[in-house]
């Protein structure tokens, strides 16, 4: 058979890399890589012997046409994923989320690239709405990351229609694990103060809660949403929330880390952030059945193994 | 008390035409309008004495904060709505309406700008939902116009969270009344060719509903959704169908033109076209109870009066 030639956007970032390893052991799949490098992620040295990543920006490029030619699937994970960040500046978000997936699936179009595995959001596309969410619940975005992964969502559901591109639409819980030196998410901002026993800031009261889910669980679920558009002829738009149907609070978050490191993490309560949502967490049901989606990685288990990755690769010691 | 100063956009077109006349016969409103004059629309020589309308393009103009500064509220009603179009052109559907909006209320923000009334649709934004729709329905979009109006509704969410604009989103119906020359829509473009003895043009069975309002109806909700954000402190984000809870079908349209007017109609049959939605139709109670909005126009009376005044305005006799 052969090989399908598999596109990973945003093929630098956190998730990819996770990814590519998972992909480059299963048979069959031509991995290729587009990052646009403005992340200043150090993990294509990890990657390097495995794929080839060109650095490009999608939402500017002339050479995208040529560069995702003959691919039967793309991977979208390239996005500016800070809430805060956002809020500073929505229409930088707007323009590195909404307006550039836009343009991937224009190019998509004129290259008859027929797939697209998208990464949305649970927790900021639907705002404060009650957990746990699911695919019924409406969405209700209170941050510019939130709507543009929203404006993602109705093009992609627009394109199944109007230009018969198939797309999977997955929306991640909050992704922890290897490979996330770049990322500045709470658990590697408290574990990075935990090494260098410095004290961490909450916003809030502490009981917010998110509903965290590990890359390698995510990573496959992606390659179920792969495998099952790569086998559909019919024009399809599909969304599933991955995640692990569990709140843990902030609070909860940083007495795992103090348990475990036995080291006091000094807390710092601060106001809440606007744009940020106090709870999240998705009933994961669609996806157990559709694409036999079930988290693996228990948190109390991982937060320790992700704590000696950072400590080692971050520290170097 | 002092007069506030509503901005309407897109003011030369045919719901803000209506709108002009209706809000100018209010005490306390001072109007401006903003329009690019893209749609050609010659509707500003009915309006000239009562609003001033500059010629502005929103998403590239340097004098938008000028020209919104000390506005009380925006009806925002620029968009290109043409369903057919954006599939020929979604990067400047994209453009012209999500794109745009974004710098509107970027802009508003800057100038302190804190009430928006959004004009959005129910038939593209929910797609082939089995109608009535309502505010519980999840967006659907099918067509590149559709989605451009999702992404508009998830920024007004995230700014009435993050940056406290509030804001009222109302879906309309399929909206006809006077002073829609330059509009295609299919009622003005069979009435059109029932004056002029031309055969018209069916796309589908025939079968295909519309939920038709009148522009009246359609302006009396844009002034309820006026009054209540300007007597409303906290900030919020709303949204409501405006329609009549009735479906039309092609063929049904197409018999109210032949009956009334006396003139056989000649059907050509043609098939349906990508992106426009089967059945159309929306449930309004939510409207009628927050709003107060109950469509008072008929629509069997109305279609001959608007086949008089398209006769009279566009044919001179």
């Amino acid at each position: 058979m052969k090989s399908k030639k598999i596109v990973i956007t945003g093929a630098e970032g956190f998730i990819a890399t996770n990814l590519i390893f998972k992909l480059s052991n299963i048979k069959g799949y031509n991995l290729f890589g587009l990052d646009s490098s403005i992340a200043q992620s150090s993990n294509k040295n990890f990657t390097k012997d495995i794929i080839k990543i060109e650095k490009i920006d999608i939402s500017s490029s002339e050479n995208l046409l040529n560069l995702i030619d003959g691919a039967d699937l793309i991977v979208h994970l390239a996005a500016k994923g800070n809430v805060i960040e956002s809020i500073s500046n929505p229409l930088e978000n707007f323009n590195s989320n909404a307006y550039s997936t836009l343009v991937l699936l224009e190019t998509m179009r004129k290259a008859n690239v027929q797939n697209i595995v998208f990464a949305s959001t649970g927790g900021a596309l639907m705002g404060n709405t009650v957990p746990p969410v699911n695919e019924k619940s409406l969405p209700a975005p209170i941050s510019p990351y939130g709507a543009s992964k929203l404006c993602c969502e109705g093009y992609l559901s627009s394109y199944a229609n109007s230009f018969n591109i198939n797309s999977i639409t997955l929306r991640f819980g909050n992704v922890y694990g290897n490979f996330s030196s770049h990322k500045k998410g709470v658990i590697n901002k408290w574990i990075r103060n935990s090494i260098k026993n410095k004290p961490i800031e909450i916003f809030g009261d502490g009981k917010s809660t998110r509903d965290y889910i590990h890359v390698d669980d995510i990573c496959d679920g992606i390659i179920a949403s792969i495998t099952r558009l790569l086998n559909n002829k019919s024009h399809t738009f599909e969304r599933y929330h991955l995640g692990n149907n569990q709140e843990i609070s902030l609070i909860e978050l940083s007495n795992i880390i103090e348990e475990f490191s036995k080291k006091t993490l000094l807390r710092n309560f601060k106001g809440l952030r606007e744009g940020e949502v106090i709870r999240n967490c998705a009933d994961y049901s669609l996806a157990k059945k559709i694409l036999k989606f079930k988290p693996k990685k228990e948190f109390e288990k991982e937060i320790p193994k992700l704590y000696e990755w950072i400590r080692i690769n971050e520290f170097n010691y």
